[in-house]
């Protein structure tokens, strides 16, 4: 029996609090797929390619993990590559109720996939994103939310 | 004595989650006003007219409601047609605080329209018509989330 | 049609927070039965007795309403005196999970008995019955709280 | 590579919502634990025995668990039976914050032990052992949220 | 030993609450900073000098606040001006959880600056600049919600 | 101007969530008391003496606290002290609602009297006195939780 799990996320770019997760949960299935959502509405600071391309180089020591691309429904890629479970993160209440929200809807929409939940590492507790971007933005120090090659990829990026 | 109550929203389009408010509502009271807010803002995917067309054909059988727009200030709305009560759903928590802080402005403005809640059926608590919209334009399947006419007419909207 | 609603509670004592969900409640419907709970488990402060009898006192402007002591499951003496509504007040977040769950277990005990909500007044958001007796347990001021018959029966009882 | 999880509760008795996360878990673990908390300081209506008794019964048909009873902490019997996985089911936004906190906790303590959440079916979203004891204790019908055996036994027990 | 604090917002305009929280912090700290964000996202209502001139005026007569515009981290003006508290009003639990992650963030950058949280005033609870001027778009009165001079500018910009 | 805070607790022990808030906030102020709680209801695990000497102990490095223990009413003791803030950590939303109803109780009580909150570390944003003793009297290690003067103490006291 193959158990094999999927964790969806924007990665716009990838954070610590994203890679704990990764660490966390690949050891839980045979395989874990980190899918990127290309998201046409929103203007990304980094390509689904190069969201890919940091994702590899920062989980490049975890053997059992494959990064893929998605769009359209999460339950569909998730149904395609086999996987039963959604692997997401919880920092905080705001995103539990989100959350459970999509994970009931998921759950109407292919009862063969489960959502399971995992808390974040306090450490990363209120890492985003977003909040990366906005610190490096305003030429705050994020050396302790993403790793050191992804800053670096910021900066490229900003300045 | 008559007992007028209001249920506004946007119904772009109305999901089984409004159906099942205006159906467990609409007994508690004289009349019912099913009021669709006119909001210049948002690019919505039904017009204010199919909307009111929407709602009409999934209400037909419940004979004490009327469907009427509106814009501007919900409790002169409510004064207008004469309703001393509001009511709108609950689905979770985040609503609640929402909701909560425009009850206590909208009984500010107006401290003779209380706002009444109602719980969602269960079924229906990670229901909004902004999901609906997003599985259908992700081509997943929404007949277990909007009445079959419904279903139809995002069909054609979005195909 | 007859109109009819219950607003149950310990009201041990009753305080200006119950007052204004039967003030604000009552003028909604033909007739409000405010049901007091026997609740052999908890010692109260006041027997039931002297809870109606406060109640009365404090409500005896307010021609609809009836005071009522119940045991037992709430939908069955909801159906007893005719009501189809349960009134409930909510103070803040926490009150709502828990009153939101109560409403779903009535819901399915009882169809056709609905809970609607009703926020409480602000200037009375942190008032509880408990706080009220540990207040004045500990010699505070509790007259911005209670009315003043009942601050005197509080007193009466305490010291 | 062995995936074991455990699933601990009081189950004092299990309910449909038990039953549902145990039924949508299993399948994604090679072995299921589900372990009944020694918990003294509470008054139980069934003994521990009782309880497993009751959940063999409820469970007869899913092969790959198996229940057992435990004191002391958590992770400490996850550890001994092997488990990387304690798998807890969410209800709402107050169980998420507890358990998230527990969570913690437990990571702290064994950080070789991940917790994974599951979010209930909607239709059990309010349900809990106390809150069908206090159902049946006043005579309330619970067919809708034990399954018939267990009904069966509250009924001994209660009258 | 100097005891500096700063509030920052974007006082678009300054409401009852925000000036609730400056009053009740002012005599708390040897000064206050009010710190108004200059976010060149987002289309204010007022500019940056007509909101400090409008808090100029409401809060007149506070001797110890100096009222300034900042752009960029706010743990660097508050580096700047000397603050070691940040001041946050806090109205209802949404705001709590984002709060608390900004906290948490802030502290990250710069642990020499703490931030302090206080509750608004209940009658404040549920106000926001952006419902204030949703109300007055639409022809409400806003008086209970800002100073009278306040109220005079909003009617001047939006009529 | 003399500026002083109280921070009140049962502290039945001081954990390190203790002691992160009474490190961060005694900086703050001329004087901070740490007020323990003598709550009758309760059986302590450690006398009011004995949480008073452990507190001692811990903080024994901060020049400008003073430990004192409290019955009665908060707003009572500070204003005997000549405290015009009162501190409080939150750790979480939970946390955050009980205490903004004591914040708005207490500033009903005495309005001269604020109450300011802190956020916990991260690390600690799961630690409770409660907890700790858990896991202690279920022989789990509590090192990364308390001093270690501490964890001593309470092995004393549990075997």
């Amino acid at each position: 029996m193959s158990n094999i799990a999927i964790y969806p996320g924007s990665f716009d770019p990838c954070t610590n609090g994203h890679l704990d997760i990764i660490a966390r949960s690949a050891p839980l299935f045979d395989k874990l797929y980190v899918a990127v959502l290309k998201n046409s509405d929103k203007k990304p600071l980094f390509s689904v390619d190069e969201r890919i391309a940091l994702l590899g180089k920062a989980t490049a020591e975890i053997d059992n993990i494959e990064i893929i691309s998605f769009g359209g429904l999460l339950v569909n890629i998730a149904e395609q590559v086999g996987a039963r479970v959604i692997i997401k993160g919880l920092r905080a209440m705001s995103d539990f109720e989100y959350e459970f929200q999509m994970a009931l809807a998921n759950k109407g929409l292919n009862p063969n996939v489960e959502t399971l939940f995992m808390t974040t590492n306090t450490d990363n507790s209120f890492l985003s994103s977003s909040l990366v971007k906005e610190i490096a933005r305003n030429g705050g120090k994020i050396s302790q939310f993403v790793p050191e090659a992804i800053e670096e990829e910021i900066a490229k990026k900003l300045y």
